[in-house]
């Protein structure tokens, strides 16, 4: 039988999956949004950024009192750190759709421009990313993290030819440098839910490392930054 | 006398205000390369950068063997978590720095253009902000961070004129497209390390409030996002 304890830990990974799943479909709707040029996509977006910051509130507090409850395994422990660091990213992965909204709510007003930037494969990548950073972490699996981690840089890739073309036509289409531009932000934020995803990859290794320090194998450098540099 | 683990949460608190230096260096450095149009400044950040990493992980690592050493009592926990999410956003006004400085080498190989931006006003606020979140959690005051919370909208607003007069530039002034965009990027990077000192002193007023629970006085919403409708 479980004991209050482990169902709360069973009930903080259920809540921060529910978390995960508000936090991609803010990223999904806003670049649906781009796609369509659909405002009331956007007003979505915005609208549900309260609801990601409840979650996020909740989370924190059922992390905190699963701390104050009784001295944690050190397993343990790392999950609930990594849950609270997880947590974060995905508040701000929620921001950033806010963010894509915002732009593509300027974009909508100016007239249509025929970009050379594919915000909707850029989309697809960074999605693909968030979904297998929470899977990784459903799974505990650092190899899932470990994968994630190299797709970011296919991510900054994209960001960086956004860039290059979108400044060209800026500068030989001064008529559609707002759009350029907006579009360029787009990119970028996009990128920063990348880094997010990079993030969560990053704790989910060294949740899971902690778990393999309780099977008795010997982790390396545990943490964060140190992560990309395994196998 | 103290205890090992009172020691440690001493310890805690000066290697967190040691990194928000590191942070804070960073961002002044970068800003300083901006104004000088200085390379060699540019490469002191992006060689600071794994110090900065360093020094969060040995922190992740100490509040983790602070969790494991005894069962803490709800203000220590409050304030170990809090030290956990102030670490994070510390990294990552250091990532800011370096993003920065990224754009200030490319700004140095292009000819200078005069750009309708005060980059060195606008980082004298969000030095300041950073610096007076660090504050207010050194005196855990949370009337500090509160202030710190009304002057991100001023940075807001430093960015939305900066953003609409270099779109202007670089509608009216094709040939420095790229340096008007440099500046544009430099200001929303200024603008999020102002978003990372907003966290912080959130973060500071979720502990100080931890505090005022244990003196017996209630909290309202103890946590992030509400904590700006205080007072």
């Amino acid at each position: 039988m479980r004991t209050r304890f482990q169902l709360g830990l069973d009930e903080l990974r259920t809540r921060l999956l529910r978390m995960g799943g508000l936090a991609e479909q803010a990223v999904d709707r806003a670049c649906q949004a781009y796609i369509d040029r659909d405002l009331a996509r956007c007003h979505m977006v915005l609208e549900g950024e309260s609801l990601i910051n409840a979650a996020e509130r909740e989370i924190d507090e059922l992390a905190f009192d699963l701390l104050a409850m009784q001295q944690p395994m050190a397993v343990d422990l790392r999950f609930i750190l990594a849950v609270t660091k997880i947590n974060s990213d995905l508040e701000r992965v929620g921001d950033q759709a806010v963010n894509i909204a915002e732009r593509v709510m300027d974009m909508v007003e100016l007239p249509t421009a025929n970009l050379p930037v594919d915000i909707a494969r850029m989309a697809a990548a960074v999605s693909a990313m968030v979904r297998r950073s929470l899977e990784s972490f459903i799974e505990g699996k650092a190899e899932l993290a470990q994968a994630v981690l190299e797709m970011d840089n296919v991510v900054d890739r994209m960001r960086d030819e956004a860039f290059i073309s979108l400044v060209k036509t800026m500068n030989e289409h001064p008529d559609v440098t707002r759009q350029a531009l907006d579009a360029l932000l787009i990119a970028r934020n996009l990128e920063r839910v990348a880094d997010h995803a990079t993030n969560i990859s990053e704790d989910v290794i060294f949740w899971v490392r902690g778990a393999d320090v309780r099977h008795n194998v010997t982790p390396e450098s545990p943490l964060r930054h140190s992560a990309t540099d395994t196998h």
